[in-house]
C-alpha cells in the first residue's frame, strides 16, 4: 500500500492527459474542462478507487483510468451543481466556478463533456483486452458499478431529490435518501470498482461497501455541519446556503448535537467493517482524517 | 430487414422500460426524462442501429439497448440544447421543452440522467456475456463507438464549436466541423456500432460509415434549409433561429442554391457508398426520405 498522497499523486499527473482532443473548432470546451479539473480538490474518490485495488493485490497502474473516471463524474456534477439554476454558486474550491469564467452555455457543455468522458475512458480500458475474458468480465462489472451508482438510479436521484424538496419540510427519510445518493454513492463506486477490478473476493467487496458507505453518510453530515460551523476560507465556497436555500440537511433536522454523534457513530461503523483485513491502516487513517477535516 | 417502421417500434415498445428507477424521493427525474422521450421523433438514429445491425445478419433483438441508449443520448443533447443559456427554445417537437414543464434545474438533471442511463445501459450489456470473448469483444468496440461520438472530441465538440462561435464569422471549415460533430458523428455511430455488433467486416463497416457521414452531412444541410424555409408548425420548433442568433450553418456561409446542390451530392455519395450490398434498399429508400423530408 502506498500513502494518500503518492496516490493522489499518480491520479493528477494523469487526469488532464485523459481528456479528448475536441478539435480545432471546440479548443474551449478542454479548456473549461481542465480548468475544473485542475483548481484542486481532496482526490478522496480516485484515491480510494486506488487503493481498494491496492488493498486487494490489483494492477494500480491499471486502475488509474477508472480512478480519473470518477473524478470527472465527481467533477462534472460539481460544474453542474453550481449553475445559476441549481445551486448558484460563484465559487469552487476558492477559485471561480466553471460559468464564472466560462459562461452557463459552457459550464453546461463542460459538464456533459467530462461525464462523456469519464464513460469513453472506462469503455476504452476493454480494448487492449480482447481475448482475456477474466480480465474483460472485471472490467464489466467495474464499469456498469460506476455508471449506475453515478447515474439516475445513484447520485443524479440524490441531486434530484435534494433540488426537488428545497422549501419542503425534511424528514429523516429524505435527508438519508440524500445522503446516501448524493455522496454516499460516489464513495462506494470507486471502492467495489476497484476491488472488482483486483478480483477481490464477495466477502471483501462487502465489508469494504460497509466501510465506504459509513465514510460517505459521515462525509455529507461533516458538510452540513461545516455550512454552519466552517470557514469559507478553508471551505473554498460559499457557506450557510443550506438556512439560505431551506435545505434538506442532517443538521436541519436532528440538531447539531445529534450531527456531531452520528459523525462519530458512523466513523467508528466504517472502520470496525474492515479492521480485520491486513491492508486495513489505511482506511482507518482515512476514516480519522475525513472526520477531523476543516474543510 | 424489416420496414422502417417496424424497426421504429421495437424502439418505442422498449425506450423508457430501460430507464433506471430514482427511487421514492426522486420519481420526477424518472417523469422528466420519459416526458422528453416520448414526445415523440423520428428515431432515425436508433433505427439505423437496428437495420445496419440487421443488414449484417446480427441479433436485432440483442441491439435494441443499444438502440435506445443512442436515443437517450439524442434526447439528452436536446433537453440541454433547449435550455435557456444554450438555444433558449420553449418548443421541441410541437410541445413545451423539458425546462418549460419541469423548470431549469430539473432539465439540466434529466439531460444528465438521460447520458448516464444511457452509458449504464450499454455497460450492462455486457454482463450476461460472462465467459464469450468474442461477444464481449464485439460489445466493447460498439460501447466504445457511441460513448466517444457522443463525446468530447463528437457530437459536444459540435455543440461547443456551434455556441463558441455564435456571432462570430462563419467559414466553410467551421461549419463542416459544425456538421460532422454536432449531426453527423450521432449517426455515424448507431450505424457502425450496430454493425460492430454483428461482427460485420471491416469494409462494411467502411462502407456504411461513408453512407452515415454523408447521411449525416445532408441532414444537419437539410435542418438549415428548414430553418429558413420550413413549416414552424410540420417542424414543431421555432424556426429562423439561425438568422437570429447569428448562427454558422451552410445556408448562411454558402447561400441557398448551393445548399440544395449539396443535400443532393451528399445523398447520393451516401446511396452510392453503400448499393452494392444485398440489403442497400433499406438505406437507399431511407436517404431518399430524408432528402424530401420537411419537417
Amino acid at each position: 500500500m502506498r500513502s494518500f498522497d503518492e496516490y493522489k499523486s499518480l491520479i493528477e499527473d494523469n487526469l488532464t492527459s485523459f481528456l479528448p482532443d475536441p478539435g480545432e473548432h471546440a479548443r474551449i470546451l478542454r479548456e473549461s474542462m481542465a480548468y475544473s479539473l485542475s483548481i484542486g480538490g481532496k482526490r478522496i474518490r480516485p484515491v480510494l478507487l486506488l487503493a481498494s485495488c491496492d488493498a486487494a493485490g490489483g494492477d494500480v497502474t491499471a486502475a488509474i483510468p477508472y480512478a480519473c473516471a470518477i473524478e470527472f463524474i465527481h467533477t462534472y456534477s460539481l460544474i453542474h451543481d453550481d449553475l445559476p439554476a441549481m445551486d448558484d454558486d460563484d465559487m469552487r474550491r476558492g477559485k471561480p466556478s466553471n460559468h464564472k469564467v466560462y459562461g452557463e452555455a459552457m459550464a453546461i457543455l463542460a459538464g456533459d463533456g467530462l461525464l462523456s468522458s469519464a464513460a469513453e475512458l472506462i469503455a476504452g480500458q476493454a480494448l487492449p483486452l480482447k481475448g482475456d475474458k477474466d480480465a474483460l468480465y472485471a472490467h464489466s462489472r467495474a464499469t456498469f458499478e460506476i455508471l449506475t451508482r453515478a447515474g439516475a438510479s445513484g447520485m443524479i436521484a440524490g441531486q434530484t431529490a435534494d433540488v426537488a424538496n428545497e422549501g419542503n419540510e425534511a424528514t429523516p427519510g429524505l435527508v438519508r435518501f440524500i445522503e446516501e445518493h448524493k455522496t454516499a454513492d460516489l464513495l462506494t463506486a470507486p471502492v467495489r470498482a476497484g476491488l472488482m477490478l483486483a478480483g477481490a473476493s464477495e466477502d471483501m467487496i462487502k465489508d469494504f461497501t460497509t466501510y465506504a458507505y459509513n465514510l460517505g453518510i459521515a462525509f455529507q453530515i461533516l458538510d452540513d455541519i461545516l455550512d454552519y460551523e466552517g470557514s469559507s476560507e478553508l471551505m473554498g465556497k460559499t457557506l450557510g446556503k443550506d438556512i439560505e436555500q431551506d435545505k434538506c440537511s442532517y443538521v436541519n433536522v436532528h440538531g447539531m448535537n445529534a450531527a456531531r454523534s452520528e459523525l462519530g457513530r458512523l466513523t467508528d461503523e466504517a472502520k470496525s467493517a474492515i479492521s480485520s483485513y491486513d491492508n486495513s491502516a489505511f482506511f482507518i487513517e482515512l476514516a480519522d482524517k475525513l472526520e477531523n477535516r476543516n474543510h
